[in-house]
């Protein structure tokens, strides 16, 4: 039996079976709830009966797009589907029980295990959503203006619209047929991207009068208390993706943000770097991982003494 | 003579003329610079000669686009073309034995004074490159890597990398085929969209601690001193849009940039609103203008004069 299967066999799978059920990631983003929602809109407008299993961690940021799909309690699917979700380590708590037992994955992450009885894997897609979009057309050659929007938010997130790395030309392909099926860009631009909370406003504020600069200002470090998070009054969506800060700066080739966590000496860093410098080897001194040009740690110090470590291990690189 | 023509007639006067000069806009931004210079890299493909006419306010972010077609001081040009450029009152100094001899104005705007022999207006465009785009494919079916680079300029900068309210499904489908044709977005988003300047990091700092919010934090002022500018070693580059800074505070409506310009009683005031909020009928108060969500003006007053006098406003505006 052939695993990896194309966008077009997956289209014909979902044609022939039915009583879907839909799993999400862990810490879900825009991508894994935005596909879910889409997937889950496009089979129901084919007369499918589809629902998403509910995602404990799902923030009001992104939950309203499978709200109209969640799993009832005693809800007994005949195909499990998972999306955006490279292992089972990631489901929710709740999806515990079909970790053996997902019949198809669509996915987009090179790290994908196959965990699935069938895997339908794009690794040139920035966003899963994409995939999506080719399995919706080759099922039934158009698209909602609902499920466009779903997807919208899918590609848009995963390419912080459309301004990451990871964008291609097939992404903004993708996005300008969603535009024209009806996807409310001009709304969910504002909402997504341009608007910034009173919570996240002073953190950044705070964040960038503390930021220090060192080795020949190569390397800025900013450093998040819970002080600071509670003068604020913010919370984990407020600071969503602001490690990426330190590193946006002109000339600053690593870009680092201490976090404390439980206590103050319980700390996650964050490193994001700019091509040569490798973030996944600076953090693999501390047990952590990542990709090349962002990863992260945790360590059990203070953030002085982390501020230390960290700029001895820099030192010796930029050597 | 039908002076608003269609971008296939544009593309055939192109075609028929030669010895062209190309003029941008005062104060030049990413569309008319890279406009500019996308419209002479595909004509000069084409065994045209073209050059663009030096504009003195262009800075170091866009200049690069139109480096390689700079006219020297004593080209004698056949057919003159002025590009994003609604009046001629937007002409640099330099430009002005050219305001009555403008054989074809390639615009966007929708407040275009016809000035010119010819007008290819497409106000349903976000950007001027995007008929760039339109005129070049209708003469020559295709485009080069480089002018494709130049153009993607022009529509991402004009659109906030697609992320402002007038991005169309046209915007994102041209930015695809540019991308396709190689355009390296990947370098230009980083440096464009990810890159922030030690300058503009300190001022964002500064302006976001001194947020002063008003009306039931319906209204939110910043103010930019130039003690503040000094002190961050800031230009007018690092401070680019910054205006619309206040106004994507979650909750705000109205949200206002008050800038010291020469003096400390000479400030430039910036509007930005939310729906149903009308900038230009605040900034009208004040003698100012601009569009229905954006808007500005100048008051001759001590930056705590104007926030009492916008206030003052504001408050009869909400009641």
């Amino acid at each position: 039996m052939n695993k990896l299967i194309s966008p077009f066999e997956a289209a014909y799978r979902l044609k022939e079976n039915d009583n879907f059920l839909l799993i999400t990631h862990r810490r879900p983003d825009g991508d894994t709830l935005g596909s879910a929602g889409a997937l889950a809109q496009g089979l129901r407008e084919l007369g499918k009966t589809v629902y998403v299993l509910k995602n404990p961690e799902a923030t009001p940021r992104y939950e309203p797009f499978i709200t109209d799909y969640i799993a009832p309690d005693d809800y007994k699917a005949d195909y499990v589907i998972a999306v955006d979700t490279a292992t089972t380590d990631l489901f929710p708590k709740n999806a515990d029980e079909y970790k053996e037992s997902v019949n198809l994955c669509i996915d987009h992450h090179g790290s994908n295990t196959m965990y699935a009885d069938h895997v339908c894997l794009e690794i040139s897609r920035a966003s899963c959503g994409e995939i999506i979009f080719d399995i919706l057309m080759a099922i039934s050659g158009s698209i909602s203006s609902i499920t466009a929007e779903r997807l919208y938010v899918a590609l848009s997130t995963d390419t912080g619209c459309f301004s990451f790395s990871n964008t291609t030309g097939n992404t903004l392909y993708v996005a300008s047929l969603l535009v024209e099926a009806g996807a409310p860009n001009k709304e969910l631009n504002k909402k997504l991207f341009r608007t910034k909370t009173r919570g996240r406003i002073k953190i950044e504020g705070m964040l960038t009068s503390g930021l220090e600069f060192h080795l020949d200002d190569k390397v800025a470090i900013a450093s998040i208390t819970n002080e600071m998070m509670e003068s604020a009054n913010a919370d984990e969506d407020d600071i969503d993706d602001i490690a990426a800060l330190p590193g946006s700066i002109e000339g600053v080739c690593v870009g680092i943000t201490i976090r404390e966590m439980s206590s103050p000496t319980d700390c996650k860093i964050s490193v994001r770097t700019r091509a040569p410098y490798d973030a996944q080897a600076i953090c693999a001194n501390f047990g952590g991982g990542g990709h090349k040009l962002a990863a992260g740690c945790s360590i059990e110090k203070s953030i002085d003494e982390i501020k230390e470590m960290l700029l001895e291990v820099l030192e010796e690189m930029f050597r």
